[in-house]
């Protein structure tokens, strides 16, 4: 670790306006009452299972357990050195690690082909419409669709199909590559790790990892990044594309965040999971006079729609829908007894979820094929029937707010204000309003690299991932989050990392008041928060194209810059699918948690050394938060030093 | 089980005539001497590594250990009963079984793209071309292709592009689902088990399956009904038909089978793998005169290919290959000291050869991205050059020929001969010869219908599947079709089990004198052996056609059909899948090894009963291969009981 960086861990003496912060041991004590609650209740949540999974098994833990065929399972130890295959320590952990990624990229990528399929059916009077006119005409010119003299949702469809068929196509790279710098996409091209279409790579790592194929680990690492291209520069772009041509590119925005979102004399429904499009519908349903009226019928001072997840990230940053919390969370927001219904789409949802809910009046209700869990009511939405089924399920949310028992309600009143809502739209948008327009170009990113060339911001770091037990839950997101804005490096987030910084408080603008001079500085002639809410999970593929954008206008190549992505809490294959798109993308990646590959010596140096090799970047591992975040600033501090700035 | 079935479990008393065939007693001394080779060249196989990987988890075994995020892994013990997310014993078991049928499909089906690419970019003075053009043009028809007029390789490219389409097409469900009965269509389309494109199906299976998704053990089961649809009426079937197309429908042809195949004073080259691609142009190379010459040169009497695995049953079909062995006889073939080179493409492939045959002279030559082993030789087959790669790996084992070490040298004299090459076409052809033309339609299954009908057949049973040391290999597949055939139970047989047939001698004509009289009589008439070889374990997509066909024929369901599938020794992510699409196809499977879901009640209620619902087949499974005889006896007659035959 640089000394430099150890020095400046202590709390940055500039914050002489310290903000109202909401602590990780506050965060804590909510989750105590909670818990005391759950007792109450009968209930479970994850930490009763986690203390009931140790120890752990340190054969899956270290990757080194094979089960990919029914000679097995195998396991490699100290008198076996090889699986019944052949198939060592390498092959095997390397082989986990692909499938993990492959796993990923298909959850996003799917999630990507939803949204495709609803834009595809998309009409001027149904349930979904054109929302983005000038971003879909910009992805037309860009796949060279005609547009001129055309209705905007022919063009809509034919855009669709080209998305579509970046899935399936025979032959072919991904289209989205070209938005690369010049170097990146000749690196892809020349290393291998130029995805073919999006479902072939997940179909052909599945076939390298049966039984029998490949058991090369750099062979398994090099797939790994490719499958994980597919999803940050193909599905997830995708997704990312066309969800904001259907609900909107989001805007900054204020909102708020925690479990004090909830409201004990409203109906509470919380939408949860990934997809936006029918959770779309359920916030404009709760908007509705009709349903409105109904509900304060029932006794209730309206509806209150709160998210949990990135379907939370997804609706805040279009609809300023209030956040109730991230991964984690899901069962404490249950266990307030104030919530009439939560409605879930796919990914990270606790199959837990439905026996929770069974020890309170709340409703839970699933709708996608993609997301069947027991005990669950099922709804599948349809996009020809989403806005029909979303009153229904309103409706019913409001019906059961009678059915709920004060005796068992806690709300905690945490919550924390923020402002969410910067794509690289919105990012170009506040930079412009600080250059002088008469002598600077406008549209770039010229005013935020002059302040990393001066030095007033020491660099950049995405914050993405997800909560893990396997850490102190939030900390390790909150903790580098303070530790870097201290040292004045911006951070932009997405996902459960957003979603920490927002609860506690670090997404407001008076976070930087606990920032160094130089980001406090820059928030305050910008006016902006010091950590940017950029979206959901999928929405990584924005930060990509970011750094790309800035290392064009710069005219170096993304490797060079002092950018990096940090996810301290990981738990989830997609972020395996996100850590190898950002290590492909040229940009070194921090983890928190250990990749399940440490059994093999191997893997473990492909990973953080290897990879460099072929992209640039690496990963950087260490799971004690203040040395991670000591990292990413000595690594920040490299950069700038090879730059000469 | 049925005491009729029982009764007739002892020799059959027809069998005046005994053939001489091999005993797994046999086959087990031979590979007793070639293990003290092993020994001497301290080389380890797959006993050794199975020995020391004992005892093997159970909880893996058991299908309750889950490693699809890193909260993980978690597992199902009697003080938890959830894993951290909550997940329960059979959403940890679903899920695992799901992911090994979409493996399996992404194997299988990456395979038949593999061939479409390949007849792509076939052309008339290429290395490859049309073989089949009467196929092709079927295939042609049945697509809608305009053929009238059209050069063959312009019909081969448009033919192969809609092919490569049903991988990736963004709308509609697979077009081989046409091939089945309209009962069979209906059913798929109304329980959802319909496969819309081949990778799509993969991916959404993964997507299902990751963290927070689908935890309901009833949709997985569907979900890996319609991922192995996706191989069995998508990948494996596209493969089939491709394969067909550009090297031949195979015919019957005579040839040997077993480790005696190798010749002592000759080049071994052997092939191995399941793509038959490159290992077409092996056999090709071999037999040029230049390189016979250079063999001769060097002082061998020439050279001989022999196939391993799948790659055998692909080239023995077409050219009379000899086939040295299945699975488990991979390592023992290099034991042997006499081969010079082992050639292989995917699957099913040890990395453990890369170890062993640094114990001696044989180079091990790998060849597909898709197959990457360290300590290989890797020689990346490309269709623009395959010739050529061939002709210069042929070469380098020619030359390899003066580095065999003859005191390394043991070939067992074991070998069988056997007749094989009985796809559906050939079958038809055979039965056309024993039909009175003058009164009897012509290229149908008529003749086999009335013979199972009037009970001188009482049904037929597919044998496929891999070894698997988790049971005696060879012995169930072995002894299991002794015990079928004596009770006059026809066999068509694919894979590793039909090369398991082939070495016992089960493949000869005069294996006619261990059936029963009826099917005796019948193997006399029509002039077969009472074990019909298919093909590789892609082929198992003619049976389904098979099936269908006769099912058309006869007028009647799949599932009424006496007709059955078993895998007494699988290992394969590959046998999930098509385990699933012989279930979905409405035909009940036999499984000689336990799918790693016991840990899980419902799921195993579900595998062997709750499938009967949605297809009216399940499994049935039994680790003892007399009484999994038994089992099949049973279930066959109590079909004919059923249709009242």
């Amino acid at each position: 670790m640089d000394n430099s960086a150890k020095a400046n861990m202590t709390p940055n003496p500039t914050s002489n306006l310290a903000p109202n912060l909401t602590t990780v041991e506050q965060m804590e004590a909510d989750a105590a009452k909670l818990k005391e609650l759950a007792c109450a209740a009968c209930a479970e949540t994850w930490d009763d299972r986690r203390a009931s999974q140790q120890p752990q098994c340190v054969f899956g833990e270290s990757g080194i357990c094979c089960r990919i065929c029914s000679m097995g399972p195998c396991r490699i130890t100290k008198k076996a050195s090889r699986g019944i295959c052949g198939a060592d320590a390498h092959a095997i952990a390397g082989r986990h690690y692909l499938r993990m990624a492959a796993a990923g990229s298909a959850a996003h990528s799917d999630h990507g082909r939803e949204i495709a399929h609803v834009l595809h059916m998309a009409s001027p009077d149904g349930n979904y419409r054109v929302r983005d006119e000038q971003k879909l005409l910009r992805l037309a010119a860009e796949w060279g669709v005609e547009t001129e003299g055309r209705d905007i949702y022919d063009v809509a469809r034919e855009v669709s199909e080209i998305g579509l068929a970046e899935y399936g196509k025979p032959f072919g790279k991904l289209r989205f590559l070209s938005r690369a710098t010049k170097e990146r996409q000749e690196l892809w091209e020349r290393t291998g790790v130029s995805p073919r279409a999006i479902d072939r790579e997940i179909a052909a790592s599945l076939h390298m990892t049966t039984m029998g194929n490949t058991a090369d680990p750099e062979a398994l690492v090099r797939q790994s990044l490719r499958v994980g291209m597919a999803d940050g520069w193909g599905g997830s772009m995708m997704g990312t594309e066309f969800t904001d041509i259907l609900f909107g590119t989001p805007t900054a925005r204020a909102t708020e965040s925690n479990l004090g979102v909830l409201e004990k004399d409203m109906v509470n429904i919380i939408v949860h999971g990934h997809d936006p499009a029918f959770s779309e519908m359920v916030v404009l349903a709760a908007e509705t006079k009709e349903l409105a009226d109904y509900a304060r019928s029932k006794g209730a001072k309206g509806i209150n729609i709160a998210g949990l997840c990135c379907t939370a990230n997804e609706v805040t940053m279009r609809h300023g829908v209030r956040m109730a919390g991230n991964f984690l969370q899901q069962e404490n927001a249950l266990l307030t007894g104030a919530v009439e219904m939560i409605c879930v789409d796919v990914q990270c949802i606790f199959p837990a979820l439905a026996a929770l809910a069974g020890c309170f009046h709340t409703k839970f209700v699933t709708t996608s094929p993609i997301a069947r869990i027991p005990g669950s009511i099922y709804v599948e939405f349809r996009p020809e029937t989403a806005m029909e089924q979303a009153m229904q399920l309103v409706r019913e949310a409001v019906g059961n707010f009678e059915n709920r028992d004060a005796a068992k309600v806690f709300i905690p009143a945490s919550k924390q204000a923020a402002v969410v809502g910067y794509p690289n739209e919105q990012i170009i948008r506040e930079l412009d309003g600080v250059t002088n327009s008469h002598v600077d170009a406008r549209g770039s990113y010229a005013p935020a690299i002059d302040s990393i060339k001066a030095g007033v911001l020491r660099g950049a770091v995405a914050m993405v991932g997800c909560n893990n037990p396997k850490v102190r839950p939030d900390y390790s997101h909150i903790e580098i989050m303070k530790e870097l804005l201290g040292n004045d490096v911006l951070i932009v987030a997405s996902g459960c990392s957003a979603q920490a910084a927002a609860k506690a408080g670090l997404m407001s603008r008076e976070a930087r008041f606990i920032c160094g001079a130089g980001l406090r500085r820059v928030c305050e002639l910008v006016g902006i928060p010091p950590v940017l809410h950029m979206g959901a999970c999928v929405d990584i593929s924005r930060m990509m194209l970011l750094v790309n954008e800035i290392a064009d206008d710069w005219g170096v190549d993304v490797t060079q810059l002092p950018i990096v992505g940090c996810a301290p809490e990981w738990m989830s294959e997609k972020a395996v699918a996100i850590a190898n798109y950002v290590v492909a993308t040229g940009i070194d990646t921090y983890l928190g948690i250990e990749p399940q590959v440490k059994g093999s010596e191997r893997m473990m140096e492909l990973i953080t050394e290897g990879t460099r090799k072929i992209t640039g970047a690496g990963y950087v591992i260490n799971t004690d938060p203040r040395e991670l975040a000591a990292a990413i600033l000595a690594g920040i501090e490299a950069k700038r030093a090879a730059l000469g700035i």
